[in-house]
């Protein structure tokens, strides 16, 4: 299947004009082969291990929710090179989804409140909000721990929640935070929770499921989407974060 | 005593000119009462907790590791306000010693380095590299869960690691990572360890022991040498992190 | 009464999108102490004296025409930091209507011009235009000295005036007087002229009464509305600028 | 005498590396007709009214404190297309000495400090400070006024004013005030008192003499040195300001 | 006839708004002298030379496609004061058109299409595309050298060249060589062709006319037009380029 | 060999710090593949073109003085793709030297002077002075179109040339141009002569040699020089501009 018509589904999925300002150059084709498509490979990230992995299955394109160049670049060091070298000699066009993906329907936000078993699930802003069974604290970071295979970290001893945002990837910023707030929520889900955030809370519970966890089975279940629409193979990519947990106290 | 005075000795143990250029507006007086002093309060942060705490034990001074207003602001939202009067009803001047008693010697990350128990310290930028007896990723990130009394992730499983390089604070940034494996660092601890960093990181063991834990007791330590450099009351004003970790797998 | 609800009618009588794009940050609730307000003072500028006459008399909210934090702060200096506690201790929120205020229908320029006793009122950007009686610029001058009982400034001869613009605060720029000529204004009324305005001027009657005369009845006269409208106590804090002048030739 | 000498020893009078950095493109030659020059005219300012009379005296060269252009052009509209005509048709370069004069020797403020019988006069960055015999606000603005022949505003009474602050044209900055405190003066000689300024002065007397009146004098005294070191016929054009006091209260 | 009322008339024949962002301040009345004009130069360039026979002919306005003053100044040195004082000693008002009118209907490139006898001519931006007979590189170039009589530096080898787009003064930018391919087009006549251009061209038949012989006639057929509608003497002032080719190989 | 070592080199021949500011990230090892060394083509442009050739030649590295990528990139378009992947698949590093190769001992500036049979050669900035033999523009013309095997456009007719300046590139800027006549140059060989430099030029024979020819002879003599330093296999890729003249009149 040629490339141009794969990336018009693509942008169906995820429209582009859903981004984020800060991703401008990060969204879409960031590798452009015009070659023809016959297996689709997706990821988490476009790095040197996706890419061997996506060589081996013989995969003609790879889409990732991360960009393979993060900041513009006029020099290539090796590491760049390595990846670019294994894109190029197997023919591998690469494409990115980011926070459009985030944002849109079906997207990362979408799976993992579906992950979380939430409840009367409402947009706000790139994130979720859903409803839960009444928890702690406590119970709300196990059963995160459970459904996302994931070590956790969590702050804010709570009883009662009811209600749960969740956003995919680095969500505890204070303007989501008081997003989170405002809508009722109790506890947040996301990850990359920062000390001045953490300070600043107040009265929520955070709870910090890592970057991966929280947003690669949006990624995931972007394949079985992609065989349907497409009607081509559809490999993922798994390469887990490794990160493990020690518990004090 | 003068505050003026008091600010001769601060300078004197974290020279300003350490500080990195970020940290320009928030190091040294914050508020400045231009009061006498009898007692100074130390704590991490000077949020409306800590001030309350201060006020309560009757402190003059507060000198913290966070500064009181990390933008600048035309407009004093209620947080800040309050926290500014506790400040202001209660005549505490606001004294704040970041980057610069990070790197200066016996401050944050010289006593870091010293509560994990490295040996043969060496200064590399901000941070510090040390000697350990052989041991595994997860024999050292236990032993510095243990030391610093917190939870921890890791990742990036090794064994025999005999050189570690400590970093107070979030010092998980592709520059200090760097630094660690070119100085012949085998583990690397430090705090708010992002995924893109932790992608490109390749083989090092990552600790992340929290924000909380890596500087506090540098803050802590600052009590016992101003008492006996003022000859002035000096308490501490512990408020811990509250994170709790979750395993898993 | 409700903060909140004081501050929509505050928005009514000068609505902040009227402001010009400089005074971003310097407008509205500058302070807020999200407080019960049973009485209100008013001045033309929120400085330690207005603030200490707004203790005595026991005042929740000040609202004055020029902010307290001009140019934004993270380090607070000893001045800032005692109109600061005085508010603070005293539970004053403090509320800023600065362009906007002047800009608006019955704000600082329509009760300037009716002091002036200009006929005739028309809206020329900030400004206002109104005919008087034809008299000299010397007879002009002596007559807003008089009917805004200050000192005054003045230059350009003229005979026969008939059309006056007016503009309280500092509006003498090139821009004002070349909307003045325009509009067939022979004197205009306004402060703080500066060389290079008054030189390239050529033909216009230039009357400087002073920042403080031109724009202080307009913050006095907001105290009768506000008190028909909120049904509260309102209180004006007059703070006069103590300026003399010394004639010469 | 060649332009390029006459040149140099303008640069000796006034060194250029002297101006302040706002001032680059604004100090020197600024038209530039490489001509011969027999006669020099010096005045405040650049415009068609000193043109004028500049080509009514035959100069060759005009020696201004304000320059022709202040902010870079590329359209010329008819204003300046008048004042060029002036300057080119009858052969006059123009050369602009500004801050650089007001800090060199001798130049502006060493005469308006010699103008007002300052006794011990002392460099203060650009501006000047002497000794008076003991007076009033009063008094001293009266002896300003019959001194520099104008008229005054002032404000901030006091008694036994003994040093002065003097600074020629727009010198009511805060960053000045606040030298003349550090160095002992009582009063401040300058022009162009804006609000905020005055607001925040807290205890000088403050004396505005006029943008002109304080810098006229040093423009003139200029003549009779460029006379001697030029051996060249050199004439001061006049052009006072106009402005006119009413007295209140 | 009143200067104001041709300004209309050039601004209908080259509407400014038709100019790109670069040239705000490069175009309509560059010096205003807002005289009479009985007699009107056109020429490229508004430069001594052509200032010069402006003067001669006596003409009260020069219209040019470049502007006088090209980047803003405050400092006029001698060749800048040279060209001034023909304008202002001979009352000659400068009008400057310049892309504007060369994307305007029978401006610059409409002119330039014409003289090379293209034929069915579409706009494509601020160029033109239009036919020719089949024929090669060499031929296309040898029939542009003699129609605008200019020498010619060309490159890219190609038979059966039927589509030409045109682009007067610098147009060989790669998005105009990207929107030459696009259209069809086999040949791209322009100047200033740049060694990066030429590299990353590929397949196109790129022919430096040269900057002057492409822009001169697009000047030079405005003053039948301006004769025509303004009943004015119009003249046009011819300054050639001087350039010429030596052939190699 | 390794290529640290060759680069060790590259940097003694043409030091990076002799490059302009603008040359940042277009100088060094632009594409590092940290590889060994044994063979070493060299060209003007890295380009597909080159690449190709250098890959059918087993080049392990690229030496050329136009770097891959000029302006940062996070996208990768299919054109950059093509040159990408030849050099990875085919293992080839980049390295590029430019301003700094001009301006170097021996670098372009040297081998053009030497080429046009200059004499007595004095470095000026980037450029070269030099003597030739009593001459006319156009002898000069004719003499640089033989050398340097080129095509040329060259416009300033004159007699008796004695001094020549040469610029390879782009090199006729105003201030080059200020320098050759400062320095005595009666003709200028650069390349990309634009049009509002040859109309401000006035009286020096400016010579367009185009930018391949200028600068292509700098790059061929660098190969000899590297076979001797390093003992390897170097091969100079030539890829002619295709440019061609037509004279006219």
């Amino acid at each position: 299947m040629e490339l141009a018509k794969i990336v018009e589904i693509l942008e169906e999925i995820a429209p582009p004009e859903l981004a984020e300002d800060f991703d401008e150059g990060r969204i879409g084709l960031i590798l452009d082969l015009e070659n023809d498509v016959q297996k689709i490979a997706v990821a988490l990230d476009a790095n040197a291990y996706v890419l061997e992995k996506a060589a081996e299955i013989r995969a003609d394109l790879l889409i990732t929710h991360h960009t393979l160049i993060f900041r513009p670049v006029n020099i290539i060091p090796k590491p760049l090179a390595t990846s670019l070298r294994l894109a190029l000699e197997n023919g591998i066009s690469l494409y990115s989804m980011h926070t459009n993906y985030d944002r849109a329907k079906g997207g990362v936000n979408d799976v993992l409140a579906a992950r979380l078993g939430l409840r009367d699930i409402e947009d706000v802003e790139i994130g979720r909000i859903g409803k839960v069974d009444p928890c702690s604290s406590a119970e709300l970071a196990a059963r995160v721990s459970e459904c996302l295979k994931t070590p956790v970290m969590y702050a804010g001893e709570k009883e009662g929640i009811k209600r749960v945002m969740v956003f995919g990837g680095s969500g505890f910023r204070n303007e989501y935070i008081q997003i989170a707030r405002e809508r009722g929520a109790e506890a947040f889900v996301s990850s990359e929770l920062k000390h001045d955030v953490l300070r600043s809370n107040g009265d929520l519970c955070l709870i910090d499921a890592t970057h991966y966890a929280t947003e690669n089975p949006g990624m995931e279940a972007l394949c079985p989407r992609l065989r349907e629409l497409l009607g081509l193979e559809v490999e993922f990519i798994e390469q887990p974060s490794g990160l493990k947990a020690i518990t004090w106290g």
